[in-house]
């Protein structure tokens, strides 16, 4: 893991500004073999991609992945499949508005990366964000969905669970009506409500934060590799690493702050030949290693600082002013990040299934 | 990263089981020149220590460290500095208790690395855990150490701010009284209720969960290495190889879900000719990079898993059981990760240092 | 260094296959501030392009590069500089011919990778040699161009000092002759001679070997990193990496087998104030550190395999067969090879720099 | 790889210096279940100790090993076996001679890394050579005998083909011999030569240099992982790490430079239903990928600069001196090297059967 680089053995570099020519994302270490083409790729892109309702930022991007290199199709083989080598994916960018970036250079926007990456690295793009953009979230979803072709056997799905003080009811659970809404929820009820609730802010010009749920099925006993490639320091760093996060959580989570060792501590059965953890507390990884029970990760993601309030901040000479962060953006910005979590979940899961063969075989 | 090594230039790997004859770290990537003896190191080791008080496990363990490696004195300069080689920092085991391990062998504690451990490599040093044994975390501590010696400008201390239900009142906080009490807890008031709390939880056999606060000051604005090697990302994954911890936040953290922007962006003020954010929600950190506010992360540690109530499980040969787990143990194990969160964050503060000045210079 | 990336702190991922859309060099780790367009890349890239002279194969690409990330300039400050994110280098395929791939496809070319790629990958591009094609190194020549941006005092320059048995008088040596035949050949006698004797071996469809020096000189002292980080194990590394290189050696390599420690051991005097070595035997490097002095490597490079004369080999199913390999070939790659050596080397000591810099301040 | 750590999945890091009370390496990755004792090491050990013959140094240090963890074994499983956690490696110094450091602490020996160290660090451990000895290669050992372990199927084995002009005569290989003289020499009439011939060199205080050559048989074709992990880019870097080693070849080496391609490419054909190379000149490896043929790589020993003959040097304070280095010293540093070179070399083997199997299965 260096500056740019995600993963261990599949490794993700991502490049690329946000009103630059391309981003992408350069994967190596993929086993050869695998079907891919750009087919398997766009959907998850599509679901990430703005300006699709409402309540998400109106920026109108294609996100068309293409893949440059590390496949290989001829007339004998002519399922495309991968080589082992280098899988180059490009998404242009075609959608950056030429305006007046004066003040966004001159002004550092309270709760954004401008003031920390001038002060790091004394120049930054500041055009839509630059780096910092969230707009680098692509290229994970690129990545995430190759890695989810290594895995197959593993159902990796995120949901919305909470916008701003309003839960969902956690028996309402549904995976259909997670794609039913535009907020990712698996509540029917919750996402009626979040509408008219997310309507409010929108039209106030504020933001709101969230929690998004990650989960993965299917997960044999065994991934991880301690005490220092812990399967979920792994996820906590791949969540963390997301725009905007401020806190992950496996299973319980902070909840288990407040249990007894006999509350937490899942007993364990057999069922149908293969062991079973009656609670799950653990959210299926035990001493950094999967239990072989469904592994359940939670991030909270802040409400967006682009605010049509205006705040006191500072010029990049040192002076006080204000600001009103004007332009396109998500009144909850929780919500695209659901796939994108997604995405950092399959590089996982994706990253320790081959670890765990280097090692153990 | 690798299997049981943090960091990216400073870099230390753990070795040892709990009952072996020795733990310990080695050190790599430590500049040259700094001063360095075990008595800078000792002073850590010895608040994690066991059997310090009723409140944590009576293995009885001096913990004391040796330095192997990378440091040099002579006549001409007799103060110890290091040398810029690879410091090996050796904790011999002592009190390996010599008891009948057939239970701990053939029956999956639940809660503990047990199961998973067993599952992945088809063997485990079960004595005392293995590696899998909280023991480990001695060795980041006297590494922990040695790298706030690499930062002497930053000043790194750690709390606990809840146990069970009961959290800290923060208008009380106190970095004195930190000391003063057996739990490492900032609230005078809440010490004294912990004690009568923990005492009631101990004598069930019980245990009970805790969340555990680390700050840092003086960090200058500038560290972390966005997207993949951000602060907060590299924080989140340290706190995360911790054992028994299951989620970790930065500033805000998981209140941030309900919060509008308005609300969470910390506007920013010019205060001494330094720029000072009003509330620093970021927990000190935006877009990955320090800004030169007060670092501020926390970690839930769950309960122990070791509690004296039957519970049930199964056997190595998956058949169904009970399991008491007897001996010796922390009623409250988020008391002792204290000083191990503290070593963290120090390690993951110079390894930035580090690495920002690769880079920028 | 994982699999397609070079460097520590400096890291270069490169990708893409010789027939496919495009291929390119990923480069992470570059400090920001550094002025950079693509006309600091292409000269580079133009010494090492096919089709200059009937002494190298005919294929005939523009390889021109572009810069799609990592690089900023507005107005207000119009020469464009590096940001310090990751810097996209791609150069685009343009002479993909369209031809019977069905021998290469079936028989493995002696000498080449094919029998090893199928046998690792059970899968290969083999459409003009793919990954394994040296078209890959025109991805490090663009990125071995920014990497000297990053240490303007260090001049770093190649040579081909030896072809087939006729190696140069180093009593000859001009490092402006070098520029001015086509062999990269620093002794005007020798380069003469040569034209003759690779038209010989270019007509009877064979080739031939030879061996590049390359020299680094204003490399402080202090570089490297003992005892697995030395500057001469990573220059090993670099030039090995190279296709068909065979052998690196530094400073008086091979040859110091058949001396004495009286005649080996670089006597030092002082000169000017600085530390000069009598010998510079070392070729620079001393305990895996420069010393101040020129730093001096060789590597050998086969020659090509893709001659003429029919050949013994095997097909793709194990039945043995004869190929002759036709086509676009150097007749003696070594002479490419010489800005491909360039490059490697200024990327090791960029990286290098900035790992000291790390360690050390 | 980071300063003192080699390998990707198998990863070393040593430590200690030559007076210090301990050295060592750290070996992480290590599959679970391996049958490991202190039994399978010491031999290896034994083999590079010195003051074994009048033609070595002098020292006389036990060179114990100690394995402190990473094994297990209990009433049930009593052979000892490896638990995939880290395999700490320790040898105790005790030959620490106490003596006169005064010169060696002012005066840069001329061919020694004194002054390379110095001008890196500001500070060196000067006692012995500190971590600059060639004593830190016991560790490498000890580490490369746990390596053969992990790949039982590979043979690796060394032999001293040259001491200063006088090379073996091929044709008398036996790799019986090797162990039969004092040298490694495979050849039995080189043994007897180099026995008067290194004679006269340790009497006259000089030494020689040496060419050391390591072969490995049994190898799979796939190994390696181009382009940046190639197999004989790591063999390279691993040799060229071993302390004196000025050069690195792999099959035939520096003497492709004066073949041609009709000479140098290796036809294939079937035997016995495997592929063979007709020649080897590639000595094993194509494309950066083994190819099922005998891997054969030599290194270049440069002679030890301690020699008895005054050489003109330079002090710490920059003023010119003369020295005579005095001490135990090995008239010929590449005989001990033989056991360092076939150590580094399973090191390579091991750690890439595992990288292998992590990507392709």
């Amino acid at each position: 893991m260096s500056y740019n680089t995600f993963g261990r053995l599949l490794r993700m570099t991502t490049f690329g500004e946000s009103h630059g020519p391309a981003i992408g994302a350069l994967l190596d270490g993929c086993p050869p073999g695998i079907p891919l083409t750009e087919a398997d790729i766009q959907p998850f892109l599509d679901k990430r991609r703005p300006g699709q309702s409402r309540y998400v930022t109106q920026r109108r991007e294609p996100d068309k992945v293409r893949i440059l290199s590390g496949v290989f199709s001829d007339d004998e083989r002519p399922e495309q499949v991968t080589t082992g080598t280098p899988i180059m994916l490009m998404i242009e960018n075609t959608d950056q508005r030429s305006k007046d970036y004066a003040e966004i250079r001159d002004k550092f926007r309270p709760g954004h990366a401008d003031f920390t990456w001038q002060a790091k690295y004394g120049i930054r793009d500041y055009k839509g964000g630059g780096r910092a953009s969230a707009r680098e979230t692509a290229a994970r979803v690129a990545a995430g969905a190759v890695a989810r072709k290594i895995v197959p056997g593993i159902t990796i799905r995120g949901a919305l669970v909470q916008m701003g003080e309003r839960a969902i009811e956690r028996d309402n659970w549904s995976w259909e009506e997670v794609d039913e809404n535009p907020f990712f929820c698996p509540d029917p009820e919750a996402a009626k409500e979040w509408a008219g609730y997310l309507d409010a802010i929108r039209k106030k010009g504020d933001s709101i934060g969230a929690v998004v749920e990650v989960r993965a099925t299917g997960v044999p006993a065994g991934l991880g590799a301690p005490v220092y490639g812990k399967l979920d320091q792994d996820i906590a760093a791949a969540l963390m690493s997301i725009p905007a996060v401020k806190g992950v959580e496996i299973g319980a989570g902070f909840a288990a702050a407040a249990m007894t060792g006999s509350e937490a501590a899942d007993e364990i059965v057999m069922d149908d030949g293969q062991p079973r953890f009656l609670k799950n507390n653990a959210g299926g990884i035990l001493g950094g290693i999967s239990s072989g029970q469904e592994i359940i990760a939670r991030m909270v993601v802040k409400p967006t600082s682009s605010i049509l309030t205006p705040r006191r901040t500072i010029t990049r000479h040192g002076t006080e002013t204000e600001i009103v962060t004007k332009g396109r953006h998500d009144p909850c910005v929780g919500i695209r990040a659901v796939p994108v979590a997604e995405a950092m979940l399959a590089l996982v899961l994706a990253d320790h299934v081959l670890l765990h063969r280097a090692q153990v075989g």
